[in-house]
């Protein structure tokens, strides 16, 4: 059990479906439940690409939990977010618990064309549903030339403590960062705490300790054990990024995507929200209107080609940049297709059937 | 030996000097060598506070390096920026080895204007000299209710491997951020690397080892020594934040503070510099022209108090904010002025000494 951003889960099936029939099946679970067809489409596209990209935790293993919430009344399914302001280069978005693989994305496709003129735009959103792979979405706009940042929290959910303390008050706090490169994008896609959310319910749902004690018990105590976490009665936390040692780092990221995500868009912890959502800050940068897009890439490609051929320390383990795997996962799935494990398969297969929606046929 | 920020070294000296009394000496060493009187006020006004806030390695101990810098020619003394691009929003500036403290602060002022305008400015600046102590720079910003935002790093160093390599490449990058709040801003400053440059020279010159393995050997083998840093023979690295758990995410940080500070610049590790410098990528943020600075205080200031409120791990150890101790720091210079380490001290008087200015009396 290791936390790369990147690790992929271990396959048990060997039948391969098409990233276009998977996207496809995706879609129709989600418009087959209401939510408009664009957004189902993104949703789709989005989700596949992270199970393309490795990511497999925020992939199509994620469409069981939309769906359930969707279920509960949780995930807006049809309509447009509310412009709370708009300055050209500084926009505040309500998104209404809109799908937020969508709602990102659509402000990604609005900053680019203002960042364009400007040199940057930045979009504050609050109330968004969940926004998935963050790696996947500052792609979209490395793919194209632009740099795309995002800081992400839910002001609904509290499980990493301050620094010295030991109640849980901050979410992870994922940020990103793409940023275009000479054979696939730098995607690099962190966060405050040192492991995440769903690689605990996983190593919990497994019945297996993490290799490090990357938790702390209710009294701060450090463990890697990640039943502390469902521990109703003495709740415990994750761990910040540095942990005991140096976690004030962790603590200054944690508090700065809180800054950004849930300061500029005038929504957060202060409301106690309690449906499961997200606040988002995104910036979207056009180089060519600082230095130049070919100044920047010529930098930044040495920059890369001196990572790639750093000494390794394993000489069986060569330097990868963040973006790398990812990229060779999109081709490869583009070539071959996808193949799911039976658990996260036969998920989507009880709701198939309850949606009565096709199940993908194989390659 | 720890790595905390905000740490004091011990202090020897019992003499106090008032803050104003030492910003004027700093300047007349400054003034002496031939730098603009503007420029010398603003070193000598930056490097007392950064003193007061507690950040000893940053503050007057670093004017017999900038003096010594300044007599081999490596920093420039007088005149202004040359401006590459300005789009009203997005800048790019050329530095000219221009004093740092002066450089970013002339740019934050700038930037406080613009984004009074616009929401958002950003100026990328290639070739700066050192910018000493980011968060004392932040503070400008966020004393006034601004958001400012510093990626830092110096095309001409390396002292931290990519991840999973062995051989030094990026410097320890530090960004940081500051923020308004109720009793004093947030100043977050961190860096890619679990320690400094400036902690690993100082432990180096104690004769100390580390706590904790925070650098690698040549090999890539962690270690507690700082001397391996010194090595030329075969040079070690500071370990990247995460270290060998997780320093992917250290890698992260270190990539996208590079793009930001030398790809939007345009100057970076292509051209191979060789004078102590630093590129530097500036963001002010006016929370105004998003949600609100009200709506952005209230969130914030809420979330701090449920910071300084959470149940700590040691009964006798509080949570704290980052900046609450320099705020602390900064009263107490105030009233009582500041005291000195005989070492620093000395190198102060040996300036002063060869440079004819008067050490400033005592309080």
């Amino acid at each position: 059990m290791h936390n790369s951003p990147m690790s992929d889960a271990t396959l048990s099936k060997t039948t391969f479906h098409s990233t276009a029939a998977l996207e496809q099946f995706a879609a129709a679970l989600f418009t087959q439940v209401g939510m408009d067809k664009d957004k189902a489409q993104t949703l789709g596209r989005f989700l596949v690409l992270t199970d393309a990209m490795g990511r497999r935790t925020h992939g199509l293993a994620m469409a069981g939990l939309y769906l359930a919430d969707i279920e509960k009344g949780g995930m807006t399914l049809r309509g447009e977010p509310e412009v709370i302001k708009d300055n050209g280069i500084s926009v505040v978005w309500d998104g209404g618990y809109l799908p937020g693989l969508w709602l990102v994305n659509k402000a990604i496709e609005e900053a680019i064309v203002r960042a364009q003129k400007h040199g940057i735009a930045a979009y504050a959103i609050r109330k968004s549903h969940h926004i998935g792979c963050l790696a996947a979405l500052v792609k979209q706009a490395a793919d194209r030339g632009f740099i795309a940042q995002i800081s992400n929290s839910d002001p609904a959910g509290a499980r990493v403590a301050p620094y010295g303390g030991c109640e849980a008050l901050f979410t992870p706090n994922p940020m990103a960062m793409g940023y275009p490169g000479a054979h696939n994008p730098v995607l690099i896609d962190i966060c405050a705490s040192i492991t995440t959310t769903s690689m605990t319910r996983q190593t919990f749902a497994a019945g297996q300790q993490f290799e490090h004690p990357w938790l702390l018990d209710a009294q701060g105590t450090p463990t890697r054990d990640p039943a502390v976490l469902e521990n109703t009665q003495a709740r415990g936390s994750l761990q910040l990024l540095g942990g005991q040692e140096y976690g004030h780092k962790g603590f200054g990221l944690a508090l700065g995507i809180e800054a950004l995500s849930q300061g500029l868009s005038g929504h957060g912890r202060k409301d106690a929200p309690k449906r499961w959502g997200g606040n988002v800050f995104l910036q979207v940068i056009d180089p060519e209107l600082f230095a130049g897009r070919d100044a920047f890439t010529e930098q930044m490609d040495y920059l890369s080609e001196r990572c790639r051929t750093n000494k390794p320390i394993h000489a069986d383990r060569p330097v990868r940049l963040p973006g790398d795997q990812a990229a060779v996962g999109v081709e490869k799935a583009q070539r071959q297709g996808l193949s799911y494990d039976s658990q996260t398969w036969q998920g989507l297969a009880e709701w198939a059937d309850k949606l009565k929606v096709a199940l993908p046929v194989s390659v």
